[in-house]
């Protein structure tokens, strides 16, 4: 069907469609913890263990019965006999008493019959034996119970969980030396249009150089995916149904980055088409710019027609493809970071469709202004001069300058 | 000199300090556009022709000269005799004369002579050889013109900048295959601590897992770094002098994740001043949780000493290597991303001191709300349940609830 007649979905409506279809398997691996940085955990994790294992000092200082430090000031010490050191790294190997202290170091453990520790400021020492106490302190001050950070059996983290650096950290802290975490899926990446050429070939005039093979691979990445780009194909029907059924059978989600016209979009989509069933399930989404997208499941798997031009892929990219890569790592995303902003201009719109409009962000007497990056959506620079995105919703006919936006940040 | 008596600086003026001995020189490599994600340019790129290099049509369409469709309407529409098409990725081979024109695709290249493309929605055939135009259009209308993205000799991306994916594309597009970028810096991560043992390793009563090491490798990778653990340091003054040597001899920067007790401190304190001239420059910051922090530069090369506590070390990196790493790869570093939120409890502090509260996110009625995470700053958990954290000024004396608050994300 010609690609102007096609019935165009609102972008909730066309995930809806797209999800009804798409039912993802994520695909888990073992991998050792401390190389897990950035990786999505397939698997809760459990604490084996308490977190501490013995009650530690987090000061230096003299363990003590607190009460023998009751009523304690600098004018009436309290009187305690210290009865030895705890080295660190190794078990207490004495019993505090009434009237008895030993030194211990920040991190190191709490002897038995201690319940408290008094900073090493708050003492002073009378002979070689004997300190006094200056300030009284309470059962439990300047210890950490056993425990008190993670109860073995706790959940710490939670499957679909992006692992940071201090995940990893307090993973290790428990042993947890090895994770279960998703494999990166593979995304295939086909590229059309006779007037594509890779970048490193000289451009004749009619002909542009491949932008969006490599910007979607660069996104994939980003999004925890494993970029295959299969080339440009040139508009040869046999050439991208080739190319389409190798991808298909080797990736786990394709997308076919179109060549702009409208006869490699409607070849795109018979290309998919066959694919396998149910094949394309949405061809046209309200969005500006980004409306010529096609969003397919063929035989369990997601492909996606792009349009052609370098800003609606980005947008297209980022309305569906991250959320269908997080799908397939079972991640439990977590909204980008976005910031509010002042409009610094007009911004006219039309209902029924959203509009994304590229910003850039200029703080302006301490306030922070959004700055409509100007430019038809084929140009690959507004994008880079770019710090984020607004949505102009679909029921609006447009945003007034000076009006509160919030941007989400590339 | 025993660490409480150290001369304690505010996190401004001990960077203030560091700066002045720290002169970082950037070391560059060529690569691979395609895969310079995530690096950071070590020169502005100019580009080295316009972009597009023809003109360009955004539509599918008919290229015309602008000047016959002046006054056209669906009841008089202009009549215009179609010489022949443009293919993709060709050059236009025909002129456009008065009353004439040429079928062009989205991206096409404009047929010398025509000045602007009607939209094919706003023409009918009226036989084999002729078109009519619907409604005006006006010169330029739908044409990208030569430059109009990037002109020839503009600077592109700045020197400084970290490669996101549509910069990769910008690149590309102008045919810029490698470029020059900052070599990652080689963080050494030396820890200490008798009472440290590696993660594998079953624990014994007063040991604990080493969680730094793995931690400090995570952030500095997170920050364009390369990082080399030089593994469990025992609290010996020679053991720990020789990994200095060798961390500081292979490494550009240096850390050490100290044991938490004042002797380590001590210890760390010394071995750094033999590593060489100018040696410590501060020993001691006003932050918290924080503040046995020590900053140096030996011979040429940063060095930091790091408390021992995970949330401590985490604050200090953020502070301070962060921004160390930014300047060994020449990279002018953004703002980390942050939300404002109202406080969900009073937070104490001290005037004279900048703290560093981990919090939670929580939305509440639609009201984002900063949930400060309790919990002694030797708890590895209280940073895995925190999405952020907030700042409590130098000369503040705590927040009250409900107050507005910025939240730097992590």
């Amino acid at each position: 069907m010609p690609t102007e007649l096609f019935t165009v979905h609102t972008p909730p409506d066309a995930w809806r469609r797209f999800r009804e279809h798409f039912h993802p398997a994520v695909r888990a691996e073992r991998i050792a913890t401390a190389d897990a940085l950035g990786r999505v955990l397939a698997e809760s994790v459990t604490a084996p263990g308490d977190l501490p294992e013995f009650q530690r000092s987090t000061v230096d200082g003299y363990a003590v019965n607190a009460a023998d430090t009751y009523g304690a000031s600098p004018g009436l010490p309290a009187f305690v006999t210290v009865v030895g050191e705890v080295p660190m790294g190794q078990a207490a190997a004495l019993t505090i008493g009434v009237g008895e202290a030993a030194l211990v170091h920040t991190g190191g453990m709490i002897p038995p019959g201690a319940d408290a520790v008094v900073m090493i400021e708050h003492t002073q020492r009378v002979d070689a034996a004997n300190i006094e106490v200056m300030q009284p302190v309470s059962p439990g001050q300047s210890v950490i119970q056993i425990g008190e950070d993670v109860r073995r059996g706790d959940v710490v983290l939670s499957a679909g969980r992006r692992l940071r650096a201090q995940d990893l950290g307090g993973l290790l802290a428990l042993g947890v030396t090895t994770v279960h975490v998703a494999a990166p899926p593979r995304v295939g990446i086909v590229s059309t249009g006779d007037e594509v050429v890779p970048p490193d070939q000289p451009v004749q005039p009619g002909q542009v150089r491949d932008i969006n093979s490599y910007t979607l691979a660069a996104l994939a990445t980003h999004a925890g995916a494993t970029p295959v780009r299969y080339g440009i194909i040139p508009d040869n029907r046999q050439a991208l149904a080739g190319a389409a059924a190798r991808a298909h059978a080797e990736c786990d989600l394709v997308i076919f980055s179109a060549g702009s016209s409208v006869s490699y979009r409607d070849m795109t989509a018979e290309v998919i088409a066959e694919l396998g069933a149910p094949g394309v399930l949405v061809h046209g989404v309200s969005v500006k710019p980004g409306k010529p997208t096609i969003l397919a499941v063929c035989a369990g798997k997601p492909v996606f027609g792009l349009p052609g031009n370098p800003v609606s892929a980005m947008v297209i990219f980022d309305l569906f493809i991250t959320p269908t890569i997080a799908a397939l790592l079972g991640e439990t995303l977590t909204a980008r970071p976005r910031v509010q902003a002042r409009l610094a201009r007009n911004i006219a719109s039309d209902t029924g469709r959203e509009d994304y409009v590229q910003v850039r962000l200029e703080e302006r007497e301490g306030e922070l202004w959004a700055v409509p990056v100007l430019g038809k959506s084929n140009l690959i620079y507004t994008l880079i001069h770019a710090d984020g995105s607004l949505q102009v919703p679909l029921d609006s006919n447009g945003i007034r300058a000076g009006a509160w936006v919030t941007v989400t940040l590339f």
